[in-house]
């Protein structure tokens, strides 16, 4: 144990006991040993060191919970050597902000509510913890169905959908419970919760059947620790949008297991044309569903942080008793900015169906020339969304022998194209990555001709051996 | 156990042994017991029961960390019958939110800010999770000075200043820590921590010292497991502003035991001509500490939740495993809104230091009115504050013996008089209570009288026995 381990204490009371082998005097603050005890040395008197003190040296470590945030796409891209080809202009397709491009803002009514709302000086102050009761009625109003009626207080508003989840999973589980989580899914869910202690079970998603529910595999995960199912749709990382035949499978699993489910419906409504997405609320009379939402995705600003909880009780499940427990959470650090809260209402119902539809429709372009693009490329699969703003490609690895997984092969693309796609092993799903389709058409066109020559040039027809094996 | 519980699981597989004692048919779903083993029916079918099964009926409760989300001041304020006197419009002098009354708005250089940032399109994607460099490093070079330099690597970025408290203590401190707080204190620090499993201790400040901290009570508290200090410097609720001896003194403490400090800088700057604040950090060039702060009160705009933290390590004590923990932590729900993220370095190059002065001259010459009119009012006893927003008064409660106590006659004050303070219960402080400075003058006079009204007709003189007994 080191000297200085003793030092520093000097509020201890005592008088030595026994003789000092040292000349006090001369040593003021030092650590002395009389007779196996140590003590300290104040103004020329000597006092035991309290041992027992907290700490005699610095050592701040961080809390686990610190250490347990983990960010699985950080974890992945951060490990990642990402040296684009000087010769050719950097286009990533991997960041899921449909603004990063410039090419989709957000409407002109949005902007001008949020100018509103800060020429009024009425929205300076606090808002309730939840939000302001007539943002919450807006946004109640804005998703409020005959099927599943909403009012002011089944809205809790968030600073984000991130805190909308965040809040959802922190009131439904306990340290030890677990949740059911889509695999490919967004990442976010595990890192919430594995920093709350909480576990996570992933179950699969088929990327053949359009990346519908493995209903089975799913039930199969449910034990007593299984405290609530989560459900993304439409879904990131794939694009994909569950019929209403299949969310009504889902929920009648969950209501088997007497699960609640928090929907992830962050991209509802951003569904291509001929495609129908009801929110799960809609389609349940007997399961309880908190739905996260927010502006982020369909009106094109994520870095607003405006998002909410639609609290879909059902036969009193819920109860007071969760509602109590989401407007405790809410208080610990309050929600959302009240600037966007008071344009919230005005942004909800003034902004044009127009922009939805624009944004839809460059979105449904965008997948189309993405998929037909890719499909004729040797080695590549891609699956084509019904929704959202991804598209996920499968990688025959096999024909890829120069490259371990979809890390190292969309590492490569970046250091051949300058072309970067998420690999979505950062979504625990290897072999794929994922494309997003907000870029400007030309670039999405230009990136697929890239992947096109990248591919043509590391694939590897399947060998006449392995067919003679195949037999 | 109910015979529901054995109905609903479908899923298992297996064959009857033995002879069921009913007719198989004429009960599809039902339980029945076979040899004392539970079967379920299934088209004819005896299945047995999957007793493992997760749950059979609802039952969905609020998460310990729900139920443990305590706000102390909600829990007096709801609990207290607040009936105004008809008779006399309500003055609140309860609501720690300078904007309510509409006499301190924020500065129009402010507002052009804000209309700028969204003007310009470029703040409504996602900023990373630590805040846009740019608005880090206009913190860092705001809040940097020779004696605690900054850099924009030092600035983490957060939702309101609540955030950045949540995050601080976050990465200090394990459930079964514990962490020193002052008392009177601001609610917050216990209501996060606790809500985490981490325990609170409370040091006294001392009212006959304007409010100083008791250093040998403080000290007393630390143990093994102490993992912070919180200095509230200016204070909420004291309306205290320390000393920079006193701020050495606190700081010589936590060297001693080598404790880090969380230092509650949210009303830096607020201070009354005269008196002087340093920042912790400027003092300190052994304690590592996390300044936390923010846009809202200095700038009036609480509810924009515009927080930071700064993170001023000494000797590499934090070094980059509690930066690295803060990261890491600020990816859970993300961080303020990237409009004001946006805006930020205008806000604070651009806001005129007249804005400043106006608001504490404000505050100033509101807290001595407040003052001289309560310091002659027979039982109260206003302590007079140097900063912030707030002025605390002691009640001699044995001279108000129809009230049991602070929320007993802050109650009767809201029914006779329309006045509201807030008792300091709220604050673990009984026999005081809170006012907040910030309300019109008029308004402030107008209060105070009736305050006084309201002390002259309870006010019971000490008897002449008591007296008596004095000698």
């Amino acid at each position: 144990m080191d000297k200085k381990s003793f030092v520093v204490q000097m509020n201890g009371k005592g008088k030595v006991h026994g003789n000092s082998t040292v000349n006090p005097k001369s040593m003021n603050g030092a650590a002395v040993n009389v007779k196996g005890v140590h003590h300290v040395n104040v103004n020329g008197t000597l006092y035991p060191a309290r041992t027992k003190s907290r700490r005699q040296r610095w050592d701040v470590k961080p809390s686990e919970m610190a250490n347990n945030t983990l960010n699985p796409i950080r974890a992945i891209v951060d490990g990642m050597k990402l040296t684009p080809n000087p010769d050719k202009a950097m286009i990533a397709l991997s960041i899921g902000d449909p603004t990063v491009f410039g090419n989709l803002p957000t409407d002109d009514a949005v902007r001008q509510a949020m100018k509103d709302a800060i020429d009024s000086q009425k929205y300076n102050g606090y808002a309730p913890s939840v939000g302001y009761l007539k943002s919450r009625q807006a946004v109640a109003n804005f998703y409020s169905c005959p099927e599943a009626p909403l009012e002011a207080e089944d809205v809790i508003l968030t600073s984000g959908c991130s805190q909308a989840i965040d809040l959802a999973i922190s009131v439904l589980c306990n340290p030890g419970d677990n949740i059911l989580v889509p695999c490919p899914g967004f990442s976010l869910y595990k890192t919430l919760a594995v920093s709350m202690g909480i576990k996570v079970k992933l179950y699969n998603l088929l990327p053949q059947n359009s990346w519908e529910m493995d209903l089975q595999h799913m039930e199969s995960l449910i034990d007593e620790r299984t405290s609530c199912l989560i459900v993304t749709n439409p879904s990131n990382p794939c694009g994909s949008v569950f019929s209403q035949e299949h969310l009504l499978q889902i929920l009648k699993v969950a209501q088997r297991h007497c699960l609640p489910i928090l929907a992830d419906e962050i991209y509802s409504d951003m569904v291509f044309p001929g495609c129908s997405s009801p929110s799960m609320a809609s389609l349940s009379s007997n399961v309880p569903i908190l739905s996260c939402g927010g502006l982020a995705k369909r009106w094109l600003v994520p870095g607003w942080r405006m998002g909410w909880i639609l609290i879909h009780d059902r036969n009193n499940v819920f109860g007071s008793e969760i509602r109590q427990g989401l407007v405790k959470l809410s208080q610990r650090i309050l929600g959302a900015c009240s600037i966007i809260q008071g344009a919230l209402e005005s942004i909800l119902n003034n902004t044009p169906q127009s922009f939805y539809n624009q944004t839809i429709s460059f979105l449904k372009s965008n997948s189309e020339i993405c998929y037909n693009e890719l499909s004729n490329v040797p080695g590549l699969n891609p699956i084509m969304p019904s929704g959202a703003m991804y598209l996920m490609v499968g990688v025959d690895m096999e024909h890829f022998p120069e490259f371990e997984n979809d890390v190292d092969f969309t590492q490569r693309l970046v250091t051949e194209q300058s072309v970067f796609c998420l690999p979505a092993s950062a979504f625990e799903y290897p072999n794929y990555f994922r494309i997003v389709v907000t870029v400007p058409e030309e670039l999405m066109l230009e990136a697929c001709g890239r992947m096109r020559e990248f591919c043509q040039r590391h694939y590897r027809p399947p060998s006449r051996e392995s067919n003679d094996l195949d037999k």
